[in-house]
């Protein structure tokens, strides 16, 4: 197994150690050879190299099977959005340049942690879909996006062809079909072409799985029934701006931020990478939760490997650690210990 | 008091009722002289005349100091999205042409529905937080908008410029002076050309208002602040399409979706109309609960015509009903009664 690390900014090296010693165990275990390489990016990378995704660091992640990613963004990048370098950029260029077409981010409850969900408990209890966010299209990367010469009017583009749209909707059938065999395309089809473009290609392909359930939602409903209903969705599939809004939405009903792991598959490798962010207040200090980054190993063993049972066994393993309440200060109990990220990861 | 009454489709001509018959009551009892002509809009202008905002409506609005909306969206089109005309079109026809450039959606709780909210009751409980939406602009409107001659490329343009952001800027400010003095800037900066013209214009703008607080969020992150601590926002404003998916998201935390007016300021007119949208299943019943549009109608006789003491009298009388409990089903308490759409009204 020949991995690319990518810590990047902030906490992004702490909880990267722990996934890779996870992994490394897990490689032991089965007896897989694991080999990797460590690479920059973000912030990071801009101290550097003056680049947030230097091209030493796409070469890494074209020749490596999986990029197993931290997290990125700086503080004093934060309020100067119109800084000529930023690490958003570095983000975007390794999605583009990488073909990561879909985002997955599995949302699911802990029961332990249930009680931290700004939701009522009853409403979430139980709730298990995943949020499949198309990654390179859209009104991220549409042309021209610019300013008039007078610099008092901006525009951006939205795009999307039938093949991006394809692709993306083939995916999550696909995982339908290996979940609760639902799927709801969220769109915003009364109002926009491109919406209208999915809405019709959707209609066409549904028909390719008649075992899946197939579901129409405007965005703003959405919205809605994430709050109201999260068990009523299996698999939730959108296009990129939607999906940005969305998957962070549905991320904080858990109640477990911390605990979420994601997915970017893409045309040439994948990226598997916890979907907080780099907590920079908290970088250095060994307190950050390391959990959703090993889960997100997890996520790698499995999807980028098809080892299902070393996935499983890391999500039995960080199951464990928390019915024995070795869990950092964020989900620790009201009386529980807190324990280290280094400590989290000795004990998984 | 000249204003345009457009019922629309739905429950809109039983709640519509209601609210213009609490109107009456108000300007009967603070001695103003109403009056008010009947205008069609939505499914029904499109059986009737073909057209979903018809050139008599559009003028009755223009001559008209307010405009008093039920709701539009007939189930028949709903599956059709590309049925050639649609209700959505009349909506945003009358937007447009009434240039309505800031929708306006005051987010509050009701001591007596926090129970049905989604949310935890210590996170919600005295939210107050005031929504506004930039209404004739962005992705909505911008050009071009279209497909490809093969018809497998999809775009919509997302057009702003300086003085749109200006106006609602300032209007925000405005309403922030008169509340707890703190506007949210709510764009996608690390992105979109659009959202950093935005933030540049506020960031000017925010200089002339030193007494008010401003902050900037991004989008995906006021998705989860919403949701996970609303009792921050005072004034949130944003785009229109962010805006459409955050007021929907924010107006179902309150678990009173059935109690929220809104209110369109326009360079032409305003527009007042109930959150919550045509209902169909509940049409002809006398079921659907007429507090919104009553409370719409309250907005209506502060921001139109700056009569503030009308719009606290009803109000208080709608709190009363609440406090009576005399409400329809839908937010009855468990033994409570359930009462007509048109027993509320009389009621109140
Ligand atoms: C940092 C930003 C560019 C990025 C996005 O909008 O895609 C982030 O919000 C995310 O969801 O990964
Ligand atoms: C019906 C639709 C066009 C409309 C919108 O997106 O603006 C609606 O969702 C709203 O928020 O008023």
């Amino acid at each position: 197994l020949n991995i690319a690390v990518l810590p990047g900014d902030g906490i992004g090296p702490e909880i990267i150690g722990q996934a890779l010693r996870v992994t490394e165990a897990i490689c032991e275990k089965f007896g897989h050879e694991l080999s990797y390489e460590y690479g920059v990016v973000g912030a990071t990378a801009i101290d550097q190299v003056g680049n947030p995704y230097p091209d030493g660091t796409h070469e890494l992640c074209m020749s490596s099977d999986a990029v197993l990613f931290g997290a990125i963004g700086d503080p004093k990048y934060d309020n100067n959005p119109s800084a000529k370098v930023r690490p958003e950029q570095g983000l975007l260029a390794m999605r583009k340049k990488l073909g990561l077409y879909a985002n997955i981010r599995p949302v699911s409850t802990f029961p332990s942690l249930i009680h931290k969900s700004p939701l009522r408990a009853d409403l979430v209890d139980g709730a298990d879909f995943m949020c499949i966010r198309e990654l390179t299209g859209g009104l991220y990367f549409g042309r021209p996006q610019g300013r008039s010469e007078d610099g008092d009017t901006a525009y951006d583009t939205c795009v999307y062809t039938r093949e991006e749209v394809e692709r993306i909707l083939h995916l999550s059938y696909k995982y339908a079909r290996m979940r609760r065999k639902k799927v709801t395309v969220v769109d915003k089809a009364n109002v926009l072409c491109t919406s209208r473009l999915w809405r019709q290609v959707a209609q066409e392909i549904e028909k390719q799985y008649p075992d899946v359930e197939t579901e129409y939602m405007f965005v703003d409903n959405a919205a809605m029934q994430i709050i109201q209903w999260p068990k009523r969705f299996d698999v939730l599939v959108t296009e990129n701006l939607f999906g940005d809004i969305l998957t962070d939405e549905a991320s904080v009903i858990t109640g477990s931020l911390g605990m979420l792991p994601s997915a970017s598959i893409g045309i040439h490798t994948s990226v598997f990478e916890p979907i907080h962010g780099s907590y920079p207040q908290a970088a250095g200090k060994n307190i950050a939760n390391p959990l959703a980054t090993i889960l997100s190993a997890a996520l790698m063993f499995e999807y980028a490997f098809d080892l299902h049972e070393e996935g499983a066994l890391i999500r039995q393993a960080v199951a464990a650690s928390m019915d024995a309440g070795v869990v950092t200060e964020d989900i620790a109990s009201k009386d529980g210990e807190k324990h280290s990220t280094s400590e989290v990861g000795d004990w998984i």
